[in-house]
């Protein structure tokens, strides 16, 4: 399975719900250079909104994709911590990916083509719980994983640990229901999974499902035609950087302004 | 032109307004990593105010000019992302820097001396439109440049690729005309052009053109004389670190306390 | 005194208020980067509240322990920037501390075991008041301190210029009291020392003098018993990862919920 020289590169990237003010990121950062030397960390995002694993699980798949083969991501946004959730570690042909068994890694994995679309089961990778506390640090504390499982096996994996010496192989992740896609009648029907920093709003609908000259339905307004920039109109419907359909206002927040939130139905009909 | 050893040090540093919550910034740094692995990466900003280009523009000035020779700058606060607006490349002779044509790169070129102030003109320095999609990523989206076209320019600039490689030469930038500083009568009149994290409100008025004993007029409030600390006094009138006026507050936020914004007019008058 | 080989892991870490919108935090990299190429540097947080001693110096304290063998800490939370305030450089068995002397060292270095709790004294370690300017950057602003004397000297020190070289000699440090910790009668009394990103209030109750059973008042509630994870109860008292007791609500901001805030009294009575 391992096709790329592990540990070539020595990449960790980091994605929590730490924020950025307190001492937690640092702390796992400092783990990682004592375990692993010369490990270039990268941050992706530590202000994921406290203990949302779906928000979480969307930006690691964001970025993901695009590190190298070699590239240790680790994902702690972990309500869970101290209780029964499993801590759990995945290869896949090009990259590993560390964190809870909580829903967090399974969007990453499937935007790698390494999980079954909704039903947790893994495809051309394997995954082990992460059971052996010689890769911790000790002792391990009930609340902060990131610092004393995660970060150190991340550490160990840069450092050529094979993934089986780390715990006893699973077949199957936790992951949760993939957000509502339909397609029936003239419609297609899919829903906002994520509202970014500039207030645009990314839906679940797919380039490849959007008629020619659609009309789109999002909260109480309708927007006519595809756009191709933010800068087509005040109110734009266009196929944002990662493939699939995005609403946003050319100098305005349009999740703001529309008041349009995670979850919420968008649909499209073909205007001819 | 090349006074350095281009890839020495291989830095590239990012300024942009894409937050740090999204998978924006870490995307551009996964692809940077892939084309250039063990590129340092440095986070200059990304908490610019979205499509602040002046302010954007501001930041990338003052910390620009203290990297080491050969740093490829990234700098991608792009409202017009998708339309005409020229995606560019810039080599100056001690670094680099990438982004859009919109007036973002100007002051830290004229910071740097490589740029004829308020005209757009090069100043023993070399630019070109980026044209050449083959050093791009494939296919480039409409709406992130930062990720399909900036980020892998400035990789391959660390990898050595030459400018002239990159696309057509370009005699003159899109440069906004410059913040108002006028001397007459006995007055020199600036404008506040940045209020920073404290609320220390920056002016363009520069050391060299200040009265041994000013008089400083902002919003509604007189400052006599020039303070060398920020608690010199509840309210103090001082040159700040890169050596233009400032007004601060000792313990507080001068510009929420006083009302005072980007744009707003600072007099200066000698006292004798 | 000198146990690790200096500069064998080259690595710089920053703790500020700089926030993470403007250039000074960029600033400070690029001269850190021209004097020691190659250096790692890590950001511990650059979002300490606005000229927050106490705040800054106990997240330095959380993260700074967990790093290798010669690193350099970098530290400036300096509303005295400018004034009479030393700067100051300390070495202890394994690492360096730099900033100003206002107490933001102190909790990192006793945490470290090289300082006297509260008295200021050195314990196995020596510093300097940094008096050579031939290793700051020229000329000094009288603001901006983090630039053109902290990261220079931290970088020197990288390079591994003796810490006897960089100034004179200091036997004691600026040290403020240490929050209230008192036991008598039934109970042992404490203080909120710092609340953190998910609204956790943080004691300075260590996990050794609390009783097996105990009952933890803290504003006008009580919370019986330790809990072993966040997700025990809906408010819960529990040992957090800094070996400290925490109150904490579940998929909640304690801090927020209960009006809680630093240097609130927190009393621990046993149950038996």
């Amino acid at each position: 399975m391992v096709g790329f020289p592990v540990g070539a590169t020595s990449i960790i990237t980091l994605t929590t719900d730490f924020g950025v003010a307190d001492s937690y990121v640092g702390a796992m950062k400092g783990v990682i250079l004592t375990i692993a030397p010369g490990t270039a960390i990268v941050d992706i995002s530590h202000t994921v909104p406290p203990q949302n694993i779906a928000a979480g699980a969307y930006v690691l798949s964001g970025a993901a994709p695009y590190f190298p083969a070699g590239t240790v991501h680790v994902a702690v946004v972990d309500p869970g911590v101290g209780t029964a959730r499993k801590a759990i570690a995945v290869e896949t042909d090009r990259s590993f990916l560390v964190g809870p068994d909580n829903g967090l890694l399974c969007p990453a994995l499937q935007a790698m083509g390494a999980l079954e679309g909704g039903t947790g089961r893994l495809f051309g990778a394997r995954a082990v719980e992460l059971t052996r506390d010689a890769y911790f640090r000790s002792p391990v504390s009930a609340t902060f994983h990131g610092r004393d499982i995660f970060a150190p096996v991340a550490a160990h994996l840069v450092r050529s640990v094979p993934l089986g010496e780390l715990g006893r192989p699973i077949d199957c992740l936790e992951c949760p229901a993939a957000p509502t896609l339909t397609q029936g009648g003239d419609a297609v029907r899919g829903e906002i999974v994520y509202v970014d920093h500039f207030g645009n709003t990314i839906t679940n609908l797919p380039e490849g499902l959007l008629p020619a000259d659609p009309i789109v339905e999002a909260g109480a307004r309708t927007i006519r035609g595809l756009s191709s920039s933010y800068r087509s109109g005040p109110l734009v419907a266009l196929v944002g950087s990662s493939g699939f359909l995005e609403i946003a206002m050319q100098d305005g927040n349009a999740a703001a302004e529309l008041g349009l939130r995670v979850g919420d139905q968008v649909i499209v009909r073909s205007s001819t």
